[in-house]
């Protein structure tokens, strides 16, 4: 079930906008394969165009923490928003990237935990350490 | 303000089980400094000792992701939950593990990116590609 | 799957409670079709009573909000919460109120910035300004 | 700070509808101080009604829950919303009804735990058992 | 769907950490059915022996919440958090301990409402009354 | 208290990516004064830039929902996500766009109706109507 529709293939080659962000999604990720994700955005061709030049920068651009380290950031996020969808593709982006299972186990822990203490520190309403203040 | 009190160092000297854990986390952390989070959770010794006990074990002991990896993805979290406490605490403790201004600014833009995507995901219900599934 | 059962239309006839309020649920809609949230409210009256109410005063009674603005409000915060059921069900009833591909696609760009800034200002706990301050 | 203007008594008097609430407010937990809360949803009066009326049927009518474990649940979806208000006021609340520290410890200790297996489920994405379906 | 492999118990039968806990599982809950929550678990041991220590200690040790009172907390924190699985697990764990149709009708009513006032208490950032203050 | 450093108007003027994007605020929002918000990104101008372009394309850039509609679904998400900041800055923003008591009053009724009807919907995990599918 969907509240939008998947754009095929043939429907993306007729439309200039969507199909160059579709180029540029395969070209950038090296592979044919264009997920879901993707396919719905392509009907708001603005919010594809925004969506995909961010990830790009932000996920493909050269930068100080490597890709792996960016997608266990992407995974925690997203098993924090109970995303269905982006818990899925990010730990298949995070495979594919040598995430390795002990790897895998360790994020799983600290996504745990800090969900844990995040709610313990919530409930208790503690107050911030003076220490821990840039202002 | 606080729903619950913040023990001092003599009241916890007084206490047998809670000054075992606050020894161990001085030993631990390798300071004197003893934040409000276990300052707090000193009224529930049962409370303390567990919690103190995963976070050793997940943060503290050697692993396959590196400390300061460990303290991007606690801040992930945190922000994502909105956890004030946390989103101040440990974004200190990636800066006293040497969490560089560059590595800051990427960080951010994860935490913002893939809050994004997760709300897009989430509102149009994409149906999760049979590519991802491992089952 | 579910967590708790569906009435179906003669199970509801036989409950007057019940059936008083899918009555007015398909009068006030204008339609016949009663769907799965009521079907499963049906399981406590007492709670499908008030929270029909509560619909019925919100979203139906006559207002300083058009009801397509109302229901576009009501997909954002669903969407926010990751709630599956509420997604699609306020998404189908936009649309059924007259949402265009083009306010659709606006809307889901205003909650993924949303989403995007919310995390960042929760990241860096930014202090609120005091011009946005009425007290 | 705030985004809304907190009303005081010689105001309330004022408006026969507030003042109405606030009188069976009053009454009801038997105790002349009202919170902010209601303070502040004075200024949208049928949304103080409403609310009221919700507050006064599920948290003080009689019925099989008692009034102190309405309010543990109350603290356990005030803290994992991050609610900084009602994490205050809910506690507040639950001690005036009786809650002891040994209640309070364990409360805290389950609500951290649940936000950290609900994480660890949402992260793994697990398929939820046949075992559990009533359908 | 899931991002993790389920055990089986043959394979549960060969790995000695993976078993314990499972026997523990089965002994501590008196039944054979271990469900997916800790099949999917068993890919990360580590993971897996702390987390079922957690939740011995938490909700099978005998303390002051009883144990359905226990669940109808979990349950709470669940819902608000949108977890599928622990919405469907929990349920299922409350109804085995004795949770009547009244109670679930209870507990429903008080997740919404609790829901509703925690988003009115965010949208008006309501500052927290001194006499909720225990500091 | 916060986890980065606000930028003055003397600091913002010697960096000239940060000045760029603060002389466009000015000028597209037609006054002087630019928020904590920008002030705070200012330490990751990628992030200031991409941010900032962001908000102009979507909330400045004629489209088909008015300006003051955006502002309502921006309260709405940001209530639902906690988001002290947000809450204060939108709604400030929303006032100054024309929002009007009676606006205000139905947002706040719909945003808290919208959570309650959300976590009653995660709590009974109730199946998607196959009218609301559009694949």
């Amino acid at each position: 079930m969907a509240t939008a529709r998947l754009w095929k293939d043939d429907e993306v080659t007729k439309n200039p906008r969507v199909k160059a962000v579709f180029d540029d999604i395969r070209t950038t990720r090296k592979m044919d394969f264009v997920n879901n994700f993707w396919r719905t955005l392509a009907n708001q061709p603005a919010v594809l165009e925004r969506t995909w030049a961010s990830v790009k920068e932000i996920m493909f651009a050269p930068g100080v923490l490597d890709p792996l380290t960016k997608e266990l950031i992407y995974i925690a996020v997203s098993a924090t928003n109970a995303c269905t969808y982006c818990a899925h593709s990010h730990t298949a982006a995070a495979r594919a990237k040598g995430m390795t299972d002990e790897q895998y186990a360790e994020l799983i822990a600290i996504i745990g935990l800090a969900n844990e203490t995040n709610a313990l520190a919530s409930a208790l309403q503690i107050p911030v350490d003076k220490e821990f203040d840039v202002l």
